[in-house]
């Protein structure tokens, strides 16, 4: 392959993108080259700058700059209320349905066993503690209606209950299968609204 | 919005990805952060050295890390061969037939009328200077079977037939509305032998 190093270097480089294979990353290296050269300055930037600021919150585990993301530190907010999501998407679209003032607890993920993801994995004991520290009342399940976000709203609710805290599911308002970051939030809010205690 | 800065930021950078929309960038960032920061570090490091390292070949105007690239650096190839494409991945495909051992000419692009990208845009001038060196004795023309394609094929033909050069086009094997960076080596070997002259 007679195409210079730092071309190569930047094509196999996009291919850690999401859905990225070897024809989009050689067009999306030759598009920015040849006419993103500011956007690429700004993306290698924004990377950077992304890696080094961003961790976890130690509250909801949700990526924040600095250790309690202000949503977490918000005074306004509910802190007996304690919904638990799968993603960051999944998290801003329940706060886009504007029906819900509680907090958040972001497990990054959700149990599949086929994938090796059990609860060691997703940490489900940083959600205990941060759910049995006596200010939670509820913990409101908000995990997708997919099957592996079932099961993991099935086995959330039996650890959580067994530590006696109360736990409820949205409402299976959205259609089975569906994830909430695809969802109008309408719908989420409707679900939220309607959610049974498990 | 709640979501910190930097992460913001990251999303938005990644929309300057062709056909990368909101939704998308939002998942790439959530990605690179929570499974993929070797790989974000990779990139950001492979975009700042593409960027500072890559330019346009002096002569084929392909991307190069040096003034003149190695493939037009190189003593084996014929160069009374000139092949015009339009885009650094079809020179790549063309390459792939192996049936070609003269040099390039990249135009980085296609004339457009309607996107307002004409001969001046393209910077016709420097391929007509690069064809008229005396070098050169036939330019093949192997832009696209796209009506831009086409269409710069013909411009092509007339002012450097113009200038007394022996000018040719890649046959019609590709399927009419076709381009060269989807279609398989073989077809565009094909192509290349049974190229005839305009």
């Amino acid at each position: 392959m007679s195409v210079p190093n730092s071309l190569d270097e930047l094509i196999a480089a996009l291919r850690c993108l999401p859905g990225v294979g070897p024809k989009s990353a050689q067009r999306m290296a030759y598009h920015l080259l040849q006419h993103e050269r500011d956007g690429a300055q700004r993306l290698s930037r924004a990377l950077l700058a992304a890696l080094q600021n961003l961790r976890h919150c130690t509250r909801c585990n949700a990526f924040a700059e600095s250790e309690i993301c202000a949503r977490c530190a918000a005074p306004r907010r509910d802190a007996s209320l304690l919904c638990v999501v799968e993603t960051p998407a999944d998290l801003n679209m329940m706060e886009q349905s504007q029906l819900y003032n509680g907090l958040y607890y972001c497990l990054m993920g959700r149990i599949e066993p086929l994938g090796g993801v059990g609860p060691r994995e997703l940490q489900i004991e940083r959600l205990i503690v941060r759910a049995s520290g006596g200010e939670v009342q509820e913990v409101i399940l908000a995990t997708n209606f997919t099957n592996e976000g079932e099961a993991t709203a099935h086995y959330l609710a039996e650890v959580l209950r067994a530590r006696g805290l109360k736990v409820s599911r949205i409402a299976r308002g959205l259609p089975v299968g569906a994830e909430l970051e695809y969802t109008d939030a309408g719908t989420i809010g409707q679900a939220l609204v309607e959610r049974r205690p498990l």
